[in-house]
């Protein structure tokens, strides 16, 4: 099966109370084909840097054995930076800045190879990019998009659009309740499956995730971590982990879709435990098959 | 099974988003017996009222088939009056008003009959009267407490005196990060565990529960409720469920704890709805099992 993720590739430079990356990878993009390709492959990635990206990180994304015919190089511009710090808690954080650079006139043209994919995930951009996207690939299977509070607040109109075309959207709570307009996750879970994708997925952190369909509903805890690192990343981790584990598969089943809710749980799980990509760099199979096997164990009881 | 609660016995202002209660029935015993004795009997309460306590809450109780000779009901007093506000998320509260009354001078003397209750609820009281009743009581098989950050701000000494000799602490989540020091769950339960108490239960509202011993660890979503009406008494539905399902089954195992956290969850999602003990007047047996499976329903997966 293949997989075509488009979203941003980012140095980031990222504060915890743990220490401080400067211009380490990241990007929505980054971070879900480098957990997706655990799972399946080929897994493709669209997306642009500029001349500066380090070739450390194209080495590391090419090791992932992630086809980087779609990444856009553009000369003499500057990679997408961001930069942020976290409170005490990890709780919550605070942009410290945001300079597009090349991202600024990304135009995600998808190689003619990559419009059959199988698979699509749309990372976290403007949503006026990810319906160019769609435009341009033919049949998917399955569509998963990601968004964030930005794009609820400043292009609303433009994102309705584009998630009636998702079968699956993925969101985080407090993006849940603000596109949603309550604080109930069970309600606000329904009414953004009313406004298209039939399915819905709430991220909740160290909560875990809401699977949810007009009818159904699962969730499944976050793998029990007793200490976190860096939170940047995990969302996007987790919809790598999500789409992996479904194309590896090749069923999306709401059965599959529970699994894949345990395994994007999984991939979120190892992402925060260092900065960057640094905790999935080189994950043993193992290792994903035995925090799966943990978050089972944690939530299963037979019946009362 | 015998269980033994003890706890306050309120009347209750409280005001949410959705109306306004006067003086109605309250208080951590309450919440307790009125929830356990759908899985058990007898269900015995030691509590204090004023002689203004209305009698058709006496009547209530007796409905229920609580054994009432602990209740102390003293005469020209008048019974502890809470009062409440609810934010229009119902996620924060604050105190208007607590007046003490009758509670004031509370001596929860356990009658001789219920001294050798097997099973016995510590509900949310000055952590030196739980201790006052674990002196009087003979050879429990299990012991419960519970607590609140009032007495974890202001009688932690005694506190942790108190929780020493519980066999499984109830907390809430705010209050576990604030006995332990940390924002994170899994590591503040640890925590309290080396404090002395073997299992840790971590309410956490509407993401569920968490129970914890030294080496194992469970976790059971909420109950997924579009709506909340009144959060009051929640921790202590909880509680009575739990230890109403244990009282019923008599044992004490980890897997028969995990059920007993899920009939907790079902019970705190029923007292939810309503104002008071409004909806656990009447529940229908099957109508717990019910929300007990959809609990399982929406945490289950097969192995990956």
């Amino acid at each position: 099966m293949s997989l075509l993720v488009v979203g941003s590739i980012a140095l980031d430079t990222v504060e915890t109370p743990y220490g401080r990356g400067d211009d380490i990878l990241g990007g929505s993009a980054t971070f879900i084909a480098s957990c997706a390709r655990y799972f399946m492959e080929p897994v493709r990635l669209v997306g642009i840097v500029g001349s500066d990206f380090p070739e450390q990180y194209i080495k590391f994304l090419t090791e992932c054995n992630i086809d980087l015919e779609g990444l856009q190089i553009r000369e003499g511009e500057k990679t997408f930076r961001w930069g942020g710090r976290y409170d005490e808690h990890l709780s919550g954080r605070e942009t410290l800045f945001t300079e597009l650079n090349a991202f600024q006139t990304f135009d995600p043209v998808i190689p003619e190879a990559y419009r059959e994919s199988k698979y699509v995930c749309l990372g976290n951009i403007d949503p006026g990019l990810q319906l160019r996207v769609l435009d341009q690939i033919r049949n998917p299977k399955l569509v998963v998009g990601d968004t964030m509070n930005f794009w609820i607040a400043g292009q609303k109109d433009t994102l309705l659009k584009t998630i009636k075309r998702l079968d699956v959207f993925i969101l985080s709570d407090s993006e849940a309740q603000m596109l949603a307009g309550t604080k109930n996750l069970v309600k606000a879970g329904h009414r953004i499956i009313e406004m298209g994708p039939p399915v819905v997925i709430i991220k909740k952190g160290e909560h875990g995730a809401l699977l949810m369909t007009k009818d159904e509903l699962f969730t499944a805890p976050a793998y029990p971590l007793k200490s976190v690192f860096d939170p940047t990343g995990a969302g996007d981790a987790f919809a790598g982990g999500f789409l992996g584990w479904i194309g590896k598969t090749d069923d999306t089943s709401f059965e599959n879709l529970k699994r894949a809710v345990v395994y994007g749980n999984v991939m979120a799980s190892f992402c925060i435990e260092k900065f960057s990509v640094d905790a999935i760099k080189n994950i043993h199979i193992d290792d994903i098959r035995n925090r799966a096997e943990t978050i089972r164990k944690i939530s299963q009881f037979d019946t009362p």
